[in-house]
């Protein structure tokens, strides 16, 4: 049984406050669940409903009713289990390979979108701007479809962090060069920006390589910023997939 | 003023069989609605809060409440305005150039990416089987951020489709060949499959060209399918993007 206390607890993480607080997040569905515990995330709780709760394995897990569930999930509607992690320390930056920087992205789908796509193409680091939107936000934890587990994404001042880096700093700009022409190296850094207002003044200042995705006699403005980081991501990889 | 019973029917428009009785559909925000405006879709009635009446050009604008905006919005925050405009009378297949088909894409942010992408890439046409979301869903429209304005989309039996047409077909499978080796023709069509079950297996015994996406050492099983469709028509286009 969960007490009134834990399920107002456990709602309360639904809230980024709540989540610094506690240190701790919510992930729900039985494959994102696996996926952190496979890779070793600290299981708190696992809050079960009936329909599985015989064919789960853990000292952990906790009946509920699926009105009880509900109640506490964040999906419109809630499958048979919510999981309660602690959020893990955070790891050291390896300044190496292919890493990703976001610029303020603030929307929860964007923001687990682009960790698909670096956990596809191998990209275990994604730099956070402080305001990008958090990691932990339930709608980004269900987004990533458990892509979130082998990621190590890091918030911090991305201006001081652009500055120091020995990496070639690359970004989007409208006015870039054609990202299908140019010679992209193998270890970079890719900053993409906000989904209104792309990169901010103070960052396009450090992007010493600005690049654009051509766009082929159309009048929109904008790509959606996930469908801009699959296009670039693919070019820096495309180079060496093998055979 | 707008009567209840407008107001009625305007609600309706959010689901499928009322767009389907009424030929009508509904657009929210000033820059999707001045884009449906600028490529001639017929507009039915205009409704504008006071914060923006006065500013608002149009012999069919009608005032209204930000409360009863807020009623009738599909969105969480309602904008100053939302357009009730026709559906068009569908235009003939032109079957030429590069064409995306949807087979069974169910996420409306996930068709409105794709309207984005296809726009972006100046593919106006996009072949969608019966199954996949409506185009005029509400947060599909809203997803566009105006491209539906200028895509040609289709809703037919994809099958019969593919089985005529003379372009090569495409499509996307684990077991592909390479996209980043193949020789990519200009003209053609690209088929994407469902978010949970990728291409059917009907469809996938008529799509002869069959390309991956290579993964880079990862476990995650799949890209989001708005990600797979800018990656592929990225690679289709990139070999004619000029200087």
């Amino acid at each position: 049984m969960v007490s009134k206390n834990q399920i107002k607890v456990i709602a309360s993480l639904q809230q980024k406050k709540y989540r610094a607080l506690h240190q701790m997040f919510v992930a729900e569905g039985q494959k994102v669940i696996q996926e952190l515990i496979d890779a070793d995330f600290e299981l708190v709780q696992l809050l079960v409903t009936e329909a599985i709760f015989e064919s789960v394995v853990s000292d952990k897990k906790t009946l509920l009713t699926a009105a009880e569930l509900q109640k506490i999930s964040a999906l419109n509607a809630a499958n048979n289990c919510l999981a309660v992690f602690k959020i893990p320390e955070p790891k050291p930056i390896i300044e190496k390979g292919l890493m990703l920087a976001l610029d303020d992205v603030r929307d929860p789908g964007n923001l687990g979108t682009i960790l698909r796509i670096c956990d596809w193409y191998g990209i275990t680091q994604l730099i956070c701007s402080e305001q990008t939107v958090d990691l932990y936000n339930p709608k980004v934890v269900q987004a990533t479809m458990g892509s979130i587990a082998r990621m190590h994404v890091h918030y911090l001042d991305l201006e001081d962090f652009l500055n120091q880096t020995q990496l070639p700093v690359y970004g989007t700009f409208m006015d870039g060069k054609n990202i299908y022409k140019a010679t992209l190296p193998e270890e970079a850094i890719i900053v993409l920006g906000n989904e209104a207002n792309g990169i901010s003044q103070s960052i396009r200042k450090i992007t010493k390589n600005k690049i654009a995705i051509p766009r082929f006699g159309s009048q929109t403005e904008s790509l959606n910023v996930a469908s801009a980081a699959a296009i670039v991501v693919s070019e820096f990889r495309r180079g060496f997939s093998g055979k």
